[in-house]
């Protein structure tokens, strides 16, 4: 696995409503095509923070491979904006699994092929009696969320996405869309074995369809967002049992679903 | 074409971060099969304003149609979550043409077919000299996006994209998410023959790569964010020579590339 991370931020001249130029930072964004076995698949757009485990989430979450064992090398090539991926033994019916096409918008029009839907009712998270959270623990989350340094506090424009295990951050990622964010954070996980039965997902991003499929397909019961949730975000967690926070800033949080997850403190509750 | 528009927000039950119960409400989001010709071309995932105008500005945006005289009738169905076009002549090579797959990240996955970067070179805008912009009218036009009642007020978590001319509000559209906005307003222009030459186009969301391609296909030189722009949506402004405002908000904004267009008025400077 080559280590292919480049500039996050790039200068630029801006005039400003005054008619004053100045000079501030823009996350970087660059477009990644990713070939499998030589077939090319897609071009993601992305920030380029950790692009392998980018291109390996993706393939975990839309199904292409079960594991990362089935992986043999990735190679990231910014000269020539391409990643290759090779598989040991190659992906069964790549051509009809790549061919059908959702077009959502979590704010994008993100793609999720067809397959991610239907397996939905396949995915299981624990029991909320085995993955409860904290009224306290979640309020930590979000500082820790608010305090960290990274391009958006630079140059604003991206999204983050974190796990974590209690109030310890493991892993924090940016990109441009919070999709390649939370897909980066899955090729991540792979990539150590890490299980997510006991895991927290915080993302800045809004909790669309899409963003609860990919953390359910990672196996997070929890799930809290600096913004809001859709209908069918919603709708999709509770079919899932998921637990689904939103507006989640300061000392205030929503739960929208999955709230038998949470403990609330008596002492806590005066404050919020 | 038919008027199916639907309920654009939604009661929920949530518990907040105190533990106690109360109703809000959240945008609805609903997917839509298009089938152009009885061919299944894609699912967006939609708020449901005017979706007959959204499938219209989605095929002429991708480029699928040229014109909407092509078109001869759209029939929305929600019952079958389903949109049914019919073309007069069919659509040349529409299996080739929907096959390729850029996945970008403009805060979602979002699918734009290959062909759409390639003529991009063929976008001519109006020349600066002919469609500037006074300080006053972008100051004005933010505020009227401020002030208008909508489903964000309501629900949050929507984009919202308005076509201005000079100050007036023309259209203003609100989806889920910012590319299906944009979308409807073209599909909006072109029922009308409205020309982008004139116009300005401001959006809630980030200016990516895909949005300032949507802008430009419509013909509008001044494009204006509450939010932020990628560096790709930057990189594509300056080569189509579009006007781009980011961070616009109360009395500032920021402008990315393009001010020869902005008129700046000694009175109004003060204030900024």
């Amino acid at each position: 696995m080559t280590q292919a991370r480049c500039d996050l931020a790039l200068p630029v001249d801006v005039v400003d409503a005054a008619g004053l130029r100045r000079t501030i930072e823009l996350p970087a964004e660059r477009p990644l095509t990713l070939y499998v076995d030589r077939r090319e698949v897609v071009t993601l757009m992305t920030l380029g923070q950790a692009p392998e485990l980018l291109v390996l989430g993706y393939l975990l979450n839309q199904g292409l491979i079960r594991h990362v064992h089935e992986v043999e090398s990735v190679s990231v090539d910014w000269e020539v904006e391409a990643a290759a991926v090779h598989t040991h033994a190659g992906i069964d019916g790549i051509e009809q699994r790549t061919a059908r096409r959702i077009v959502t918008t979590g704010c994008g029009q993100g793609t999720v092929f067809g397959e991610l839907m239907e397996d939905i009712d396949r995915l299981q998270l624990p029991a909320p009696r085995h993955s409860q959270v904290t009224q306290r623990t979640l309020l930590e989350v979000v500082e820790t969320m608010r305090q960290h340094p990274g391009v958006y506090r630079r140059a604003g424009s991206v999204h983050g996405t974190a796990l974590f295990q209690g109030t310890t951050l493991l892993q924090l990622v940016e990109d441009v869309g919070r999709h390649n964010a939370v897909d980066t954070i899955g090729g991540w996980m792979a990539m150590r074995g890490v299980d997510g039965g006991d895991k927290l997902l915080m993302t800045t991003g809004r909790l669309t369809s899409e963003m609860v499929i990919k953390a359910a397909r990672l196996g997070v019961p929890v799930v809290v967002s600096r913004n809001g949730v859709t209908a069918m975000g919603l709708a999709l967690a509770r079919r899932l049992g998921m637990t689904l926070l939103g507006r989640a800033n300061g000392r205030r949080f929503l739960c929208y679903t999955g709230d038998e997850r949470i403990v609330f403190e008596a002492a806590l509750q005066a404050l919020c």
